[in-house]
């Protein structure tokens, strides 16, 4: 899968079927992403790194091996710690707002 | 997450949410599962090991990094190869059949 970079230290892969989208992240050490929500339920593994993660108030540090459930709704960022980091994160519905714009 | 010998050379650790289910399955060298199909949509992450997988008909020779897409409905099976491999499943909608019997 080609990786694309959208954001700042933020390069990403992507596969969506009609109901699971995966998107495979990799993250520059330091990276915070902005505290969010959405509808769609998220669930993240964490492949290798280390990151800190705020879920409606409360943090919780993962490392590889690790697995976080976001539910539909959940206020939910990521702050990634001193190494480079990879979470792939997993998503039902698909995030149509990812998806490539028609004709590209 | 705990792990479950669910058949012989098969151990499977499992998630779920309301939308999605993540099973980490290792598979001891020369497991081959039967041929089947589901309504499910299934996406598997190949986190180590090789496998061959038959997906309609054609044969998919799979490893580490790899990441294969199962359409709702397709008959699909794996044959590991030589050496211990361990697939990440994830399903939409969740695999009803597989969670725990309810008051267990």
């Amino acid at each position: 899968m080609p990786s694309e970079a959208i954001a700042d230290g933020i390069a990403r892969q992507m596969m969506w079927g009609d109901r699971v989208m995966i998107c495979r992240l990799t993250f520059a050490p330091g990276v915070v992403t902005a505290t969010h929500s959405h509808p769609h339920e998220q669930i993240v593994l964490v492949e290798r790194g280390r990151v800190r993660f705020t879920v409606d108030g409360r943090d919780y540090l993962a490392s590889a091996g690790d697995i976080i459930h976001f539910r539909s709704g959940c206020l939910h960022g990521a702050a990634i710690l001193d190494e480079e980091t990879v979470l792939i994160d997993i998503f039902s519905p698909i995030r149509e707002d990812f998806l490539p714009a028609p004709g590209l």
